[in-house]
């Protein structure tokens, strides 16, 4: 089982839920299996003060805290994974079947990272944009004739997961000193360091204004397929302003 | 994963389940699982014809099995899981943890047989009765804090986990030729062994008439705990039955 403080170090973050009841469940499917950190974003507003109101409501539903996006919601998480079923498109970034995927969350939580578990709204999932957030996608093995999970049964599935199987194997746990070298950089580390690549190529006339959008969402997937540590983005970024400045002069 | 006809020898069975939205979620999570059978024992009459007339309602519910009695729905398993946490009293039957009760279904399907996973009804779980039917007691590893789940949440967990780590590992695979030496006594047929041996206890004056329902009780766990073959338990029954008519003539 994971302790208190690798639990502190994971975000179950759901992406434009509507149903209050199942906000409710994946809420108590949280509670069940001992996370703490919930955060919505952009939610229907109707629903969300349902959810927030409903009578039973957990202090962690009360606590949760809302954004606006996604990028802002997993800023500080070095390690993003979405959840979904690989029916409906090709996806981007590595797949990972959610039976391997406590191994995985082990290791980052043994190098100190922080973790984000994102879920889309019921009735899309997460889009295209979401995932381009993502480090790793991660399925759940459900039968081909009827893949698509009601999201608080989703949520208590990979949340069972985690607890079951997320413990680091070996090597420094949870709460210890963390080597700075080794972290990852964070979702929010990449994105600004993808904001001033994005600056660069325009100046370069690498990437024309027509393109930007893709282009950015291109560089989004690249960046986290590096698996670049936190120091290493800094360097990079260190150097991309430097050019950006040269450039520009 | 599973095989068809590996999952063709698992039963679901809810316990006097109340409400329409839970039914239907296990329901879901059923078929997200790729299980079939569902059975239904002495459910609400109200909320069980809500649940079979939902919109969107499966197949699979409207073709549910319908029983009076535990007893009844399990009958012809050999295998009988009853699932919950430890929150409230202490286990007469062996406790699996869920992460390891794949390997232990594995090997049962690998001999042939046939298993119930039982879940109890949502205000208060399996009663002690309803327990004395089962061989294993499977304990989700939730949180103390907060033990108790969905019902319909329950479920997805529990067939994710048997679909995701259920498979036999070596040995004879689902659906070959069974040996009938090995298999295990049905469920049905330790309860006819069992009256048996209560009909001699009371002939031969072991078991007061005040007595009887405890020692029901204890003898069906004791029956389930010794994981007698179908085979044997036909051999140990004829000496029953031998030793009642000589008690009685």
């Amino acid at each position: 089982m994971l302790t208190e403080s690798q639990l502190d170090r994971i975000e179950i973050v759901l992406v434009s839920p509507r149903n209050p009841l199942n906000i409710g469940a994946a809420a108590r499917a949280m509670a069940n299996f001992g996370f703490t950190h919930l955060k919505v974003v952009a939610p229907y507003e109707a629903h969300w003060r349902e959810a927030q109101s409903a009578i039973g409501a957990s202090d962690l539903l009360q606590n949760a805290k809302r954004t606006e996006s996604l990028e802002e919601a997993i800023a500080d998480c070095t390690l993003v994974i979405g959840t979904g079923t690989l029916a409906r498109r090709k996806a981007e970034q590595p797949v990972i079947p959610l039976p391997e995927l406590g191994r995985r969350v082990g290791s980052e939580l043994a190098r100190g990272g922080r973790i984000a578990l994102v879920f889309g709204s019921e009735k899309r999932g997460l889009t295209r944009d979401d995932l381009s957030y993502c480090h790793l996608l991660a399925v759940i093995p459900t039968d081909p004739h009827q893949p698509s999970m009601n999201l608080g049964q989703a949520v208590a599935v990979c949340l069972y997961e985690l607890a079951a199987r997320g413990e680091p194997h070996s090597g420094r746990q949870g709460g210890d000193a963390v080597d700075v070298e080794q972290l990852r950089a964070s979702s929010g580390e990449l994105d600004r360091l993808g904001a001033v690549i994005e600056e660069v190529m325009l100046a370069a006339s690498y990437s024309p204004i027509e393109t930007q959008a893709a282009n950015r969402h291109d560089l989004r997937l690249l960046l986290r397929r590096l698996e670049i540590s936190g120091a290493d983005a800094r360097r990079v970024l260190g150097l991309f302003r430097r050019v950006l400045h040269k450039i520009k002069s």
